[in-house]
């Protein structure tokens, strides 16, 4: 394998206008959930602070997110809602270190392989040439099955397909996922595929729909529920196979956040959204690479929470960010709510995860 | 004005299957939140039930819900969750009648205007003629403005754009919207747009993004939390126009429902999504005429919760869905989830809705 | 191998109102190019027309064509522009055979691959399971490659990655294309790639663009142009790969349409369009597979005068049409023009030939 | 009127590099319809070049024509297929001047209002904000009307809606277009409309389709080819409305180029692409406004002729380029092709033209 993580490179506070900053200014919170007055709102980037003459990285970010000085010397990243009153809030709003604010975009850059990996961001269509992200994906995952923390981010579409649902749940089965995030809808039709072979009443495979099917998805959520939970649905039933049943039986954690679209909802689908934020972030602040595949919804919210670095084992290294999606607009929307390092394919995600799977895993083995 | 409501045409019970058709059967809820085994499940269509050798309607319906016979002697539609035990629901998965159980799909197609109506609405796209549509719902937002109730569901991107944004302002000031179903972001950008002139930062005129204006949707939502409610941000901050402040002078109400992607939020979005479809609910068992503009999310959540028919004054007449989105696909997915009766347009919103104000509101009474 | 042509249905023209119907009316062609008044339109299906109390099959269709009684007792399908003064012309707009014509959309119908193969055709989109699609077109074309004819219609799109641009040369060069119909900007970069490395100035691998890379295009045109054909620039420059490599090494036909957007054009480019169509007809009126990759001018144009079947070592079996590209309102348009048999893929063409190559051809082999 | 066309401020030669610049570099030609090697390609922007001594600007550009020294002294942009043997080309490849050729990108820049017009270029979509830019084209056109030349560039979707035919007949008929370049489809089905109410079989206002209407535009073409021409065509039928029309009954000229896709053709239609060309860069080279409608073929093909500059009355001013399509990837894709200074609206063309013709012409005047 000659994947190599790009290095991060520290920035040098040993030099103006660093040297002669001031330390940053903080303002407590006064109103439970209310920031105060020029809060200093947080990028995907890494951010330092200068705090009693020290350049201090806050270690997560997320961009709906303000910088909190902990009791413990440490930066906490803390949304609005979660704010405390004497939370001790970070306030400013320049990013170049003059008022002891600095927003690092660079910290990977000078890395030859990065740079490469991030040079063509622009105009990303469906007719870019992906083969070398693609072999570039296959190479970073094979790396982060051991070595990172992979989550997927899923609309309903993948499971829609028998061989792409296949795929999937192969790729999880083989330690490609670390964690899974979707919504009631991915996970109610992949176990209608496992338990009646439909996805929303058609055939995944064949495409038919056979008389009462649309009873289908329905008759899923109502057996769930009867059930208590889907791992006891999944026994009661037989499932033994699909995208669900292979993150319940490889305990990859699987978050569920409910939407105003949702039928029953599944038992554990989380019905208040913020809270679903909060069970998302714990696994996105682990996160090293992202992939999320035909969802707007999703794509957007863990794009939102996810930081373009991260600290592993002591090193602060990229965080990989893919987006999948058949339309153009969908993908660059990620893109103009900020969150610029992401990586984005502009194809139908059936095909996609077969591709990703067939190269990841020797026939005979992972299927 | 020439605009007719279309005539509900009762089906005739007189005759066979319906006349030796059994009463229907009834299985009660045994755990709540979960329905017995071969419950029948709801359309958008008129269903009626034999209850005691009479054929009953449901007075109401919506696709995710189980007809309940009540002590009332009525058929209540009760979404899965909602289900208590000893609920007495009714079972069966025939539609004709031979059960008991009759969906009704047909009840205004003899109309002429209906007919005419709802006659081309496979293969619509960008390519479709909209002229004769446009005009129709002209005529009928004259119509319901009055004697109706219209909802409007509302993705963000309408309030993006000066025009766009003061034309729907001037169709709810003038009174032809009775409720609004919409998200945080939405709000929050018309709000924004008001207090800087920017919605998501890029002034809705001109285009230009000022210095930091990326913070105006946070500082807005902070403004809002701080004020505590969006009626007290509006008084402390002057904000005198777009399509929140029409709807809060107006007294047409405003439901904000929550998704994982929002910020903040505003201080009244729910963010239980299951409690924000009840709110919904509320106002789509009144509508007489849906509008859903730009968002896939609320429009099929709205969509999954209006049936094509309601009663007014005593009669059953029509619902009229609109769907108007810039994607085949997203128009398309609408009808694929199960609002059949819906008049779907492929175009810009803004301009939707721009098109709209000039041919309802004369010049200098509206604007 | 299991894959079965499937059998067509003679119709029983010894029943009513076959037997009583007249012969057809047929009236001279009195200007050169101009149909007379009720002049027949084909469509993609078999025509049978009564001549001297015989129902004939015209062996060929198009859909801009009409039938013409040639003198050898056969029925020739003339497009109007060719229409010569006295041609007999067969008039009369009935298809049930009242009139003597009878359009026969269901030869292939009763045929239970076949009524498989055809039955899910209304609402395909991004979200439709592609996997069975996938596999009968991988037995479909092993079972064309020895027994039939199959007519690649190209956009420019395919040859812009280096792995789809490859993947397509191989199931060339291995004897799954028997004729490639496309345009100027398809050969030019496919050419460009073997010289360049680029297509329209960006490497079709790592995306980057090397300096003055906007002018390889024009210099590669102007190369070909100085070397006299396609052939002699490829001996000159050493071109020994891509897609007009493997078609021009392996004698694959490939006709070149000019079009209004083209630059140059190369030196095979046809400038006049109705030769063009007559080239490109020489092999559709061939094929008994047409798949069209992400090219709306050349699918259309190829798709109006491809029928549905096909007569192949004295059997009519059918054509087999697929349309793939990324966007669902251009396959549908291909439907909506007429072209109702045909199998239609949504997703991005270089995963599509990527995939078809991995299936049909062995690692080793044809790579 | 507050309209004002940006001034085009002169280049300063009278600086280095450009003094002590050499003449520019030419080679003759040696092979008809061949450049020779190193030939300088032109951009979209005014290029001047040094000879003699003198900066000569070339008074008009295309994208893939070279630049000749004529026997007079000036500068002639010559396509590669019409080069002839002698003809004196200039060579080199830089644009700063150092080798006597200067592109010069930045002419119009500096004027207050143009940068205005021109800065928001990037990250266009289906959310921009284009109150402003609709309200730049109302007073563009007004100017342009009397003092510049309107070129429509038309795909067929405009005259499928009875209303958007009608605003774009009218807008013709009171003088806001001097030049349509469009292709047999929309020349077809704008007299279709005219004689049948149909466009491609369907009504333009109410979407029936009548019996046999799919014969429609074949009996049109029909019927013209027998009338021998478009004119003779309309005065037979009675023809009086329509994009046709108004331009042949106001003397606009029309450029119908012909396609592969077409049928029939008509009789005006083009068969020779590249005498098409020709024929429509009559007309681009006196544009000052270029509108290109829903049709990535005729855009891309004007798009390629049409510089940023014209000269109009001895001045030196922007030619004003705008591509209106619903989808975002075809808007991107003629900026792709180097059509850098392009405003691109994200929209369906019906609702454009019935915008910009309800803002130009007073009701009772025009329609």
């Amino acid at each position: 394998m000659n994947f190599q993580i790009p290095k991060y490179k520290q920035p040098n506070f040993e030099q103006e206008p660093f040297l002669s900053a001031p330390d940053v200014q903080i303002v407590e919170v006064k109103i439970d959930g209310v920031a105060p007055e020029h809060y200093h709102g947080l990028s995907i980037y890494p951010e330092y602070f200068k705090i009693s003459g020290e350049w201090i990285l806050a270690s997560e970010s997320r961009m709906d997110g303000v910088p909190v000085l902990g009791s413990d010397g440490n930066i906490h990243v803390v949304e609005f809602r979660n704010l405390k009153i004497g939370d001790k809030v970070i306030v400013g709003r320049t990013e170049d270190g003059r008022e002891g604010i600095f927003v690092y975009a660079k910290g990977f850059s000078s890395n030859d392989t990065d740079s490469e990996l991030f040079a063509f961001r622009s105009g990303r269509s469906r007719e870019t040439a992906y083969s070398k992200d693609y072999n570039e994906l296959y190479e970073l995952l094979n790396y982060e099955k051991d070595n990172g923390y992979i989550v997927w981010v899923l609309g309903p579409a993948v499971v829609f397909d028998f061989d792409s649902r296949q795929a999937l749940s192969s790729l999880i089965s083989n330690g490609f996922a670390h964690a899974i995030l979707a919504g009631n809808a991915m996970a109610t039709h992949d176990l209608e595929a496992a338990l009646f072979g439909t996805a929303l009443g058609q055939n995944t495979y064949d495409q038919q729909s056979p008389p009462n099917a649309h009873y289908h998805h329905l008759d899923l959520i109502n057996k769930a529920r009867r059930a208590g939970s889907i791992k006891a649905l999944m026994e009661k039933e037989g499932i033994k196979d699909g995208v669900v049943y292979s993150a319940i039986t490889n305990n990859v954690p699987l978050v569920l956040a409910g939407s105003i679209r949702d039928d029953g909802p599944l038992p554990p689908v989380i019905a208040d959204v913020y809270q679903a934020q909060d069970e998302m972030r714990k696994h996105t602040r682990k996160a090293t690479t992202l992939i999320c595949l035909a969802t707007q919804l999703h794509t957007i919210a863990a794009g939102n929470m996810t930081p373009a670095y991260t600290q592993r084992n002591g090193e602060i290294r990229p965080v990989f960010i893919y987006c999948i999606d058949i339309a153009e607009f969908a993908v660059n929307k990620l893109r103009d709510r900020g969150s610029l390092e992401v990586t984005t394919l502009v194809t139908n995600v059936q095909d996609f995860v077969v591709h990703v799977k067939n190269n990841l895993i020797k026939i005979g083995v992972g299927s």
